[in-house]
């Protein structure tokens, strides 16, 4: 079977960088700081959707890519043509060896504004051309993990299937979106590449074409359960549900399947008024000996409309969803950003911050770790604490949080264990980290989303979970405030 | 230099297909109707964002993959541990050969709903199996051309840089999103490999951590100024554009250029109020002798906020357009939809139409054709014709054409001249058409979209351009309508 390791392989992303990381390259070298050891953090400011957690994903893609990083000679021919780069940094670039220490927050982990989700730790020149390519693959495949969370949370438990390639925003965006989505919660795709490279089932049956093709529905509808006869599904909107499909649907489960002793699989709907057609099709379905028959649903699916639909009763055991999964259609930008943190000086470590006029696009300064803050009875996520990287937590003792605004709003927390979120995964540009298979990922994300409140969970105004910074950072974090508000007073 | 020829062949993307094409593949074949000829359509219904026309992009991406189809070993056995497709089946894929005839509507066209923008005819087990990857390609790229063309029309000549890779829906997302940009109206790219591959303009500058990484913003700018003399671009929104930012750019002008009877290129602003900023810039710019010094604007534009700072008179020369572009954030799926409309019997051409309860989803059945229809002396488009493929317009006569639902307005047309939009790209599964390249299809665009009325390029409620059928296509649609109602009457 074709490995992710394989296909990946067949291409090489090293050039997919924006324009400017590169003349910044060639400035570090003609200005001979481009080993100045910098760190960077990925991290976002907001939850898409007004949610309360995104899901982390994308860290397996992100690791192939920086195994991968390579110019090749038409890379560096391409780079000379356009007249602007030294020699000497494009000598840098055909030798190119990736040496960053890196640290990541493993796929699949709840995660929240202003935590870094990823950290690089490197020399600028390098540390500073990976950005484009961390932005680009968390930020797709989190954006799309943390729509199939909502999405599989208002389905309660029933089957969500992604279905959404053909509406997709380029190959990728079906494939890793396929991948996402099940990191999400998905049970399965109908991408059938992503099932090759990420061993995730694909499922899928008919089109209207189908039906289309024979002289009659009953003709096309044998003709399938001859087919499928163990695993029959029949799409039975293609000229009216209530008067031909679902009766030839019936005629066929009884003159196919039932002389053989098989029952039928399902029947899917694709159009028309969910709730009044699902709740018709089951008692049809039920009158007819087939409560075993399940439905199947689609069309411009998403959470709100599978919360709304089941609310009223709609009779439906799985869904099949699309465009507004595959693309996030209701938020289709996840904002992840990468900003310089710190800076080695003489072997110090001289934290950076980047002052904006919007109070929220302030960065968190130093070079950090996220501790995340469990109840030691019912093992539930209480809050994350960013601290400096030297920092630790005294067990044994209470700890004290503050919010980092408000700073008047403690808390006091008692009979606890921390987890670290950040994992390293490169070390000195050597990959010393495993990834998970994308099945693995998602059995632990439900565990880990299972650790948060309900309060966190709800999709209407969720409760804003504790990201608190240490004394330390929170100080450090003042102290540059003031020193930079004081050069530029009136 | 790379070209995209090279980039292309490093991937197969034979398997990214919906299961289902798999699933019906397999059902054909083993009902042996797997070499009927049918004809499919490739459709939108609706413009987005309430638009009165698209950007018909992809084209050349869908050649690429229809001249690639190819079932390796791997994917075979990865198909055969299934369990569901016949030996026979699987026979057939491994010695698939593409014999389809494809036509398309040339990339960079002006293109309304309802007309077939790609029509494909060839044995259904090939025209099905297609039918994700045309509508992944052509939905994706149209989608971000027609964008980018609105976000082109509202900056009225002035540049729009695409800039949104790190947003991008993937990797495709910003390679693809970055050709289609290019096709809608932007002069260039902050997207790297997108210039390498397409040979577009790729550009780029510093980021907010180039700045940070010195001790002062007047050495940031200092340095920068030293390595790109002919081609200095400040960004001076990291501390404080006016008492910070601007100051030390015309000290670095002064002191760097000067000296050396070299101009500044622009100074680029990417936060805070556009409007009051950019104005107090110029003038300060100004002031310093430093006229012909560009100002760059970026930060989650779009057409209606480029629009809304120009009519402030804003003082821009140039705008770095990213998320909103690259995702279409507005609206970012691009229904386009693939239907059967007709199959081959007997050496005749048996319509097929597909029938809904929304009266917009019924399909245009048949083999068809589209005739753009100009004024003569004006050379300005007038209405589209869908025709049946055997049809052609008497030139020498007036043409009288009819709304295909107000049957009674009608429009009498005199001195035109007529072009067909669909062009022949493959014949028989050989590539007949040769793609032009991306600068040359934004070139061909911009004349095309000349042609189209003022009130057809508005962005409020435009005209709704006419896209009329025969008056034998309208017949044999009532035909096919009135013999399936009577089927399903109560």
């Amino acid at each position: 079977m074709k490995t992710s390791f394989n296909v990946r392989n067949e291409r090489n992303l090293t050039m997919l960088v924006d324009f400017y990381e590169l003349t910044m390259g060639n400035g570090y070298f003609n200005n001979n700081v481009y080993d100045k050891i910098a760190y960077f953090d990925m991290f976002f400011r907001r939850v898409p959707d007004g949610g309360g957690y995104c899901v982390m994903a994308g860290v397996e893609q992100l690791i192939q890519y920086l195994s991968e990083l390579k110019f090749s000679e038409d890379d560096i021919s391409y780079l000379r043509s356009k007249n602007i780069f030294s020699e000497e940094f494009l000598t840098y670039l055909e030798n190119f060896e990736f040496c960053c220490d890196v640290w990541a927050v493993p796929e699949g982990n709840p995660v929240f504004p202003n935590e870094p989700l990823v950290v690089v730790r490197g020399p600028i020149i390098q540390a500073q051309f990976i950005e484009t390519m961390i932005l680009l693959t968390i930020n797709h495949q989190t954006l799309i993990a943390t729509k199939a969370n909502r999405i599989c949370r208002a389905a309660n438990g029933r089957s969500v299937m992604e279905f959404g390639s053909r509406r997709a925003q380029g190959y990728d965006g079906a494939i890793y979106g396929a991948r996402a989505s099940v990191i999400g919660g998905c049970d399965s795709t109908a991408c059938t590449i992503a099932d090759e490279m990420f061993n995730i089932p694909s499922s899928g049956t008919m089109a209207h074409s189908w039906v289309q093709l024979f002289p009659t529905e009953l003709e096309a509808f044998k003709a399938w359960a001859h087919t499928y006869p163990d695993n029959c599904v029949l799409l039975v909107d293609t000229y009216n549900v209530i008067k031909s499909g679902i009766p030839n649907s019936i005629k066929t489960f009884d003159e196919v399947l039932k002389p053989r002793g098989l029952r039928p699989k399902a029947i899917r709907i694709d159009s028309g008024d969910i709730t009044y057609l699902t709740k018709k099709c089951r008692s049809m379905l039920d009158e007819a000996g087939y409560e075993d028959c399940k439905i199947i649903v689609s069309n411009s699916l998403d959470e709100h409309i599978i919360s709304d639909v089941l609310s009223q009763g709609a009779k439906i055991d799985s869904f099949g969803v699309g465009e507004r999964l595959i693309t996030a259609k209701s938020e289709p930008v996840f904002g992840g950003v990468y900003k310089l943190v710190a800076i080695e000086e003489d072997d110090l470590i001289l934290p950076k911050i980047k002052i904006s006029e919007n109070e929220e696009k302030i960065t968190n300064p130093g070079f950090k770790k996220i501790y995340r803050i469990f109840d030691k009875k019912k093992h539930m996520a209480i809050a994350d604490l960013l601290t400096l990287n030297y920092e630790s937590i005294d067990l044994t003792d209470s700890l004290e949080i503050f919010n980092p605004i408000y700073t008047w709003k403690k808390k006091k927390i008692k009979d606890f264990y921390v987890k670290e979120l950040l994992v390293k995964i490169f070390d000195k540009g050597n990959l010393v980290y495993s990834p998970p298979s994308v099945m693995d990922i998602r059995e632990f994300s439900k565990q880990e989303c299972a650790k948060l409140w309900p309060e966190v969970l709800r999709f209407e105004n969720p409760h804003t979970y504790y990201v608190d910074l240490s004394s330390d950072l929170w100080n450090l974090k003042q102290n540059l405030l003031h020193k930079y508000s004081s050069d530029y007073e009136e």
